[in-house]
């Protein structure tokens, strides 16, 4: 068996690419929809890149974990937003870590952190690279080297304690990974983001990662009872406890600083079983709003539906073979436990209540559209990276807003991002659905489509979300609602929080990080 | 109408104190029970207090505001718990607050601080003075003048959003208050700690109050979906939203804060439909470990019951009835959206799989020993008052921990704090309840009971309670679960935190509170 390569510079798997003839089918379809003709560029080559010489040296206890290979440095210089693909694909690495360095112990860390602190080197952790903020950009500024700490050798389940269904996990464990570590014992951690497959624990924590599900327990703030993390001034352990009211929770301060404040090297993870009953179904509606309060219901019954995801007709359409201009509301039970049949037999009367359409529900059977929407969830990010070939402009951005503020804050983005993209663009579309609901709000998520100008798309789509982000903060929505700040919503996010509590932040990390080693650009 | 009393040295209202019979009838049982016969001490008598005069003036625009009334400041002085009411039965106030303010506005908040700030007076903040673990104390030392902040006078519903069930109420509204505010409109904060009556939103905020329901929505960081807080140095207001992952949450750097960041003003509160359908069970076991592996395999069912409270047998027999000394599990479900019957039979189910005896369940009825436990738990604290006129040790501590460390943790409590009896008191007693389940582990709750040396029973609790804290920190429990830290859990607190997260919230508090104004003492 040969090692499966990662992309150096677009989403995923080399071998999982789309072919040439793959993307010229979608080229067709691009042109169809958009009248949008560009030809469709050849991937970019590690041969043609121009990459600066690394500016600074590992001391020699540390050569060995250290890697200024060309390819280990292309793939640490981005994340996977489409800004960072687009200039991935036209060979732009301006700013690439002078070095990767690959700790295989936490004492690697701290030797790694220490190095820095005394060398005036910046440290930007990377787990599995997938930040569409900026998390893992090494574009600090002209002077400062920079080493990108590659976590992913630290991928060990430590430890399952079974009668408490937790285990210790080491923060470089990339999803897959720490499910196969699972799996043999009958568990799973369950969170199941969109970047699952190349997304770390570590990073999960770090960014406040919303897992697939809709409700109750999938958000990793909810998924973890204890943080060990080394910070630039000392490692920080917090107690293994089901719930405690012992002061500002230690690790809620953890959970959302973005390896500002500290690497997280370990955690103590709630396991739950694997499901053994389950049921869903696709609720259709003619109207948007029906649909909004039929999944508001859902929300607020108490039933906790595994999924209940609002996709709206245009991504029905895209992405659920819904081709008659109806929304879908995607309803899901899963129980390792009990029956479902009754709960989602509930859910679909209330969102009938709200006229909704639904076939029979049978239990383990999926509905065709649901099942569709899955494969075609997880298949998106290579598709773009294709479409970034076509020079389209493809992206997306999510909030959160509380239900009455909802119907403004979609008017209010689509009427923005809508005139931005004719005036920017010329056209394009923008399609919302839900991924998230909680019994006082939806989180939206948003996709753009419009045909790019080549060579200009990262210009445009900074335009473009420029006034998405204007039109979130004006509707009462958040910048972020699992994406994370990183350096991209970083402006948007210090308009957002309480001018105390930015304060108190930049005081932790002067306290934290006096040398302001850690990730500098982001959320501070 | 009259207006009713608060009691200024024990629990709740002064009508609803035990009378001399009723608390002579309580010796007899405990003379019964622990060969114990002191007399009954009559209730200290206001005219008696020795207060020390006022050492500081409020300037003139706070005068109206501020009381130096004798029954305000004797009010004032203690919180709750068992050391406080002992030492306001005897009369003990050394260190009564200088002043009471109650400010009617948040702009008085603000004045009142800044003239705290110029004139380094201490700032109490005192919501509904239920507080048991120092949290409300004026003893700060003896050269600095103190002002008890008295809330209650901010306790409006502002505002009720019905589409995202949501309310922006203020901080100083004690439980009922708030209550029957939303009650009108059908919505329920459904937020019900023991100290409901006599404790208010912001009090509930600032100490990560646990509800009285089992699992999910029942602690008050779930229910929060933004905070409005006057610090020292500005003020803090969250946006309000359903969920969000730009940074470390804002809102849990406030939650457990215990008036030392800031004063929670107003806090946008998620609400509930009031519940239609509901049903209960008592399930009884002669097993404890039984019981305690049934009660897991509940909690981690997914069911998500609304009371999920297992008492032993000792708790059954004092506070439900259950006389033939087994342990019983309490089960509750509510919704107001769909019956709950088959989710409480498969509770049932799962609790006589692990070896419960129960009864038929019938839904809307309760069993006799859930109806018995419920009244008792919320006239506790009157007896407790009559208890401690009899010279009687009677307190809680709570913990909660993993699964797996239960069975060690609860031996180790038995026989460290059992040690302590025999030794400081000759006996007594200590029992178990759980108060909260999570999937990965229970709250475990103790009540102790002995016979106290009068005049000495401080330093005999004292001695008792360290020796249960050091039996939870060892046996890797927190050293609270949701009665707050306080000043008498602060250095149990300092041990268990991880030392870079104390540093930073030390860094926190310099920022926001630069001079030391706000609730000196407590968590730092």
């Amino acid at each position: 068996m040969t090692e499966r390569r990662r992309s150096w510079w677009g989403w995923g798997w080399q071998d999982e690419a789309l072919h040439d003839t793959q993307a010229a089918g979608l080229g067709r379809a691009v042109a169809d929809r958009f009248d949008h003709h560009p030809p469709l560029r050849p991937p970019p080559r590690l041969a043609d890149l121009e990459l600066p010489a690394p500016r600074v040296e590992p001391p020699a206890s540390l050569t060995s974990i250290c890697s200024t290979d060309r390819e280990d440095r292309a793939g640490h210089t981005h994340g996977k937003s489409y800004r960072d693909v687009v200039n991935g694909s036209y060979g732009r690495f301006p700013h690439p870590p002078d070095q990767v360095a690959r700790p295989r112990t936490e004492q690697d860390i701290v030797d790694v952190l220490d190095w820095c602190a005394a060398s005036g080197v910046t440290a930007v952790p990377y787990g599995g690279g997938s930040s569409v903020t900026g998390g893992v950009s090494c574009a600090v500024d002209d002077a400062t080297a920079v080493v990108s700490i590659d976590l992913t050798a630290l991928d060990r389940v430590l430890e399952i304690e079974p009668i408490s269904r937790s285990a210790r996990i080491q923060g470089g464990a990339l999803g897959p990974v720490l499910e196969d570590q699972l799996r043999p014992h009958g568990y799973t951690l369950r969170h199941y983001p969109q970047s699952f497959e190349f997304s770390t624990l570590g990073g999960w924590l770090a960014t406040r990662s919303g897992g697939h599900y809709a409700t109750v327990y999938t958000h990793i703030d909810d998924l973890v009872s204890s943080i060990r993390a080394v910070t630039p001034t000392g490692i920080s352990e917090s107690r293994r406890l089901p719930g405690s009211g012992a002061g500002p929770s230690p690790d809620r301060l953890l959970l959302g600083s973005e390896g500002t404040l500290g690497i997280i090297t370990e955690a103590w993870m709630r396991l739950q079983d694997r499901p053994e009953h389950k049921a869903s179904a696709g609720v259709r509606f003619t109207n948007f709003e029906a649909a909004v309060d039929a999944t508001r219901a859902v929300a607020q019954s108490g039933l906790f539906p595994t999924n209940c995801r609002l996709l709206d007709a245009g991504e029905a359409a895209l992405s659920a073979g819904v081709e008659d201009g109806r929304h879908l509301l995607i309803l899901g039970f899963e129980s390792a436990d009990h029956p479902v049949d009754e709960a989602i037999a509930r859910a679909v009367t209330i969102a009938r209540d709200h006229g909704g359409e639904a076939p029979e529900v049978k239990a383990g059977r999926s509905d065709e559209a649901v099942g569709s929407w899955r494969s075609a969830f997880l298949r998106a990010p290579y598709g773009r990276d294709a479409l970034v070939r076509l020079s389209m402009i493809v992206e997306t951005f999510e909030t959160a807003c509380p239900w009455d503020r909802f119907g403004d804050l979609h008017r209010g983005v689509l009427d923005a991002v809508g005139d931005a993209l004719t005036r920017i663009c010329g056209g394009g579309s923008i399609t919302c659905r839900f991924t998230h609901v909680y019994p006082d709000g939806p989180a939206p998520y948003f996709t753009v489509m419009a045909p790019g100008r080549p060579g200009a798309e990262v210009d445009q789509w900074d335009e473009i979300k420029a006034a998405a982000t204007e039109a979130l903060l004006a509707h009462g929505g958040t910048v972020t609602h699992h994406h994370s700040v990183g350096r991209d919503h970083r402006d948007g996010y210090h308009r957002q929080r309480p001018e105390p509590m930015g304060r108190a932040l930049e005081a932790v990390k002067a306290e934290l990080d006096p040398n302001g080693v850690l990730n500098p650009g982001v959320l501070l």
